[in-house]
């Protein structure tokens, strides 16, 4: 496979550049600017498959849908990416008074958060190309499951972290035999040396914003549902936004999808953000107001770590994607997310990271402001697991009662 | 579905109990000597069923075993239990001198254990039945498994924990919604008042040893293995063993396929437990020399916690079902466990907490004496994901250096 990948197109100067013949950004625009998008041959696509070829293909994984990746199934590691539940959740949708509501469940991944799809993707491509080493900059999830992915290819894996990096965050890292650099700087030193690093031993980068590839993978999640659903697609997409790549993908997807012919309409797509950590959210207020999207930058704090991103590396990418479903970007507040991490737990029985109950807080805001109408049909992607971070569901709730080991007791404690 | 159940059979007396009409144990022998086994007409099943049935209902979860179940799929609640993936290891098989080594991780579950697999059939069990309510013993993983299938089925849930929990171990329970009692005194005095309240209150219990559906659940992880290598079962499978429920229910998914007809060989099954809590190895070993088996108790101390049990609820199942497949017992150090969890993640790509990974260090210590020939081929099944006890992958492994942000630095740290 991979033959229907036509090469990558400039998302800043629109040059075209053959398959393979770049690794990472526009080497005339530069990061973030000069993001690669690969572009397949959709005619060709649509032609030669139909809605049907995917379930063809019996793969329970992402590489069901090869056709439409850069790299063939036969690169792909054993771990199993993408083919996660997809759960109704008519309670919820009730409540909310919206006509549906679907969850895509990606806490159901190899190392627990849909970074996995990218990764997969990106280490196929890797063994590929031949390289001879994985590495990224990030504290969090891309990290763990660039790890876990490169072992379970035998390949060495490098990962670059600020100083600040918490030791639990390490646990996933140090056991999949990661080589773990804490940088004595920024995040974005860190950024900036694993670039370099990369640039001089040959290591392959899955850094998010950096490598096109890692986008390809994220698309996959859109195709699932699509699936899923037998085709009939919601009204609505949300899913939590950082760096830009999953949300920027998920748009991807669906626009994809509609490219080969397989849909008429394709989801408005929502990218939800903290309200501590907004740039993307301001870089699309700005393109809304024809002004520069470039430089995207801003302070970032909030309980979302894994969408706790000041200067979001595929920030353009995300504006532009997300403005082509007719969506936008929404924030909501550190409260509101500990309350949808509570919520998604108590009433699908999904255990989120705070970033990915983040798109339930996103649905209520876009409920309760008209945005999302009665009767529309909502899915959110889920993106990472609450083991991750179970500080979301701990906070701000009783310790449970002590009680002496008597029925009197428990029914004194039931009231 | 539920249409092949003939009935329930008490291992202890051989009294033979109508489809429902105990929910526990055998009344007459009472707990762990009393455990009660759910019968199915086999020689019927045979004759209505091909070994592609499964694949027909094109369900991927463990409710394409619908025919092997006692409730229907009906009854399941949205979260997917089962249909988890088959890895193989081929590196870790050359190492180890064995002719082949499959990895069942069952860490891909909704709430990162196996023990969704029996909360799932016992869940639709409670739905079947109307009860009102589900309740359990357990500072572990069935606690935070019945939490989530709870409420998902948008069930009350009420679980019973030593005064000792950690609060940790809590965030999953609470996020959930379940209610949660400290029990001020011991496991077994929570054990006791859990059923105390489930006879008074008439809530739905499913404590291990206990419920005799959760068997029905762990018995799928067998027919899944069996499943995805096409029929041709390895000749050896190993799985921890804490109260000994899941070691039992995959030995009696095994025999359950020879009984349908399905495989002429079952493979030999072992239970692994800690050094430290070895009480059903005890059990076992005393089973071999024609002594009682019961009654089961021993300290219990061991970093694997999902296993550390001192009074295993399944005891006796355990010992009758593993000794029919020709297999047995064995017990590795904690030392041996944490070089398990760190090879598993390093050489396979899997993260498992302690109990998970204790599998890979029973085989080693099977493939040292013997036990495991040369050339056997291998099945472990990885119980529980690292993230839910992340100190496996951090003990004893240095903290990462701290570098300056230079390149230099890179490689000198490289060396």
């Amino acid at each position: 496979m991979g033959e229907f990948l036509l090469g990558l197109h400039c998302i800043g100067c629109n040059r075209e550049y053959g398959p393979w013949a770049v690794d990472y950004v526009c080497p005339r625009c530069g990061p973030v600017a000069g993001a690669l998008d690969l572009v397949y041959d959709y005619r060709l696509l649509s032609q030669r498959m139909g809605p049907g070829t995917f379930a063809e293909t019996r793969r329970p994984s992402l590489w069901r849908y090869e056709a439409l990746l850069p790299v063939s199934a036969d690169y792909a590691v054993r771990l199993r990416a993408g083919w996660t539940p997809l759960y109704t959740s008519p309670d919820l949708a009730r409540e909310l008074g919206v006509g549906a509501l679907w969850l895509k469940d990606d806490t159901l991944h190899p190392t627990a958060s849909c970074k996995d799809r990218g990764t997969a993707v990106t280490v196929a491509a890797a063994r590929k190309l031949g390289r001879p080493a994985l590495a990224c900059a990030s504290t969090g999830n891309a990290a763990s499951s660039l790890a876990g992915f490169a072992a379970a290819a035998g390949i060495p894996c490098y990962i670059f972290v600020p100083r600040t990096a918490p030791t639990a965050k390490l646990a996933q890292l140090v056991a999949y035999g990661a080589v773990v650099f804490k940088v004595d700087g920024t995040y974005d030193q860190a950024y900036a040396l694993a670039l370099e690093a990369c640039d001089r031993f040959g290591w392959y980068n899955r850094s998010d914003g950096q490598n096109p590839i890692v986008v390809e993978g994220n698309k996959t999640a859109a195709f699932e549902a699509w699936e899923e659903l037998k085709g009939d697609l919601p009204d609505f997409a949300l899913v939590s936004a950082g760096d830009g790549s999953v949300v920027a993908g998920i748009a991807k997807g669906f626009l994809e999808l509609k490219r080969v012919g397989f849909t008429d309409r394709v989801p408005v797509v929502y990218g939800v953000q903290a309200e501590g950590a907004a740039a993307i959210a301001q870089a699309f207020a700005r393109f809304q107001a024809g002004e520069p999207v470039l430089p995207a930058s801003e302070r970032a704090e909030t309980i979302a770590d894994s969408i706790c991103v000041g200067t979001p590396r595929d920030a353009l990418r995300a504006v532009r994607t997300v403005a082509e479903t007719g969506g936008g970007f929404i924030t909501v507040s550190d409260g509101e997310i500990v309350a949808a991490v509570r919520e998604l737990a108590r009433r699908a029985g999904v255990f989120a990271e705070p970033s990915g109950a983040a798109p339930l807080a996103g649905l209520r805001r876009l409920a309760a402001d008209g945005t999302i109408p009665t009767g529309g049909r909502v899915l959110l992607f889920i993106t990472g697991s609450g083991l991750k971070d179970p500080r979301g569901g701990l906070e701000g709730v009783a310790e449970p009662p002590v009680i002496p080991p008597t029925l009197s007791a428990v029914e004194e404690a039931l009231g």
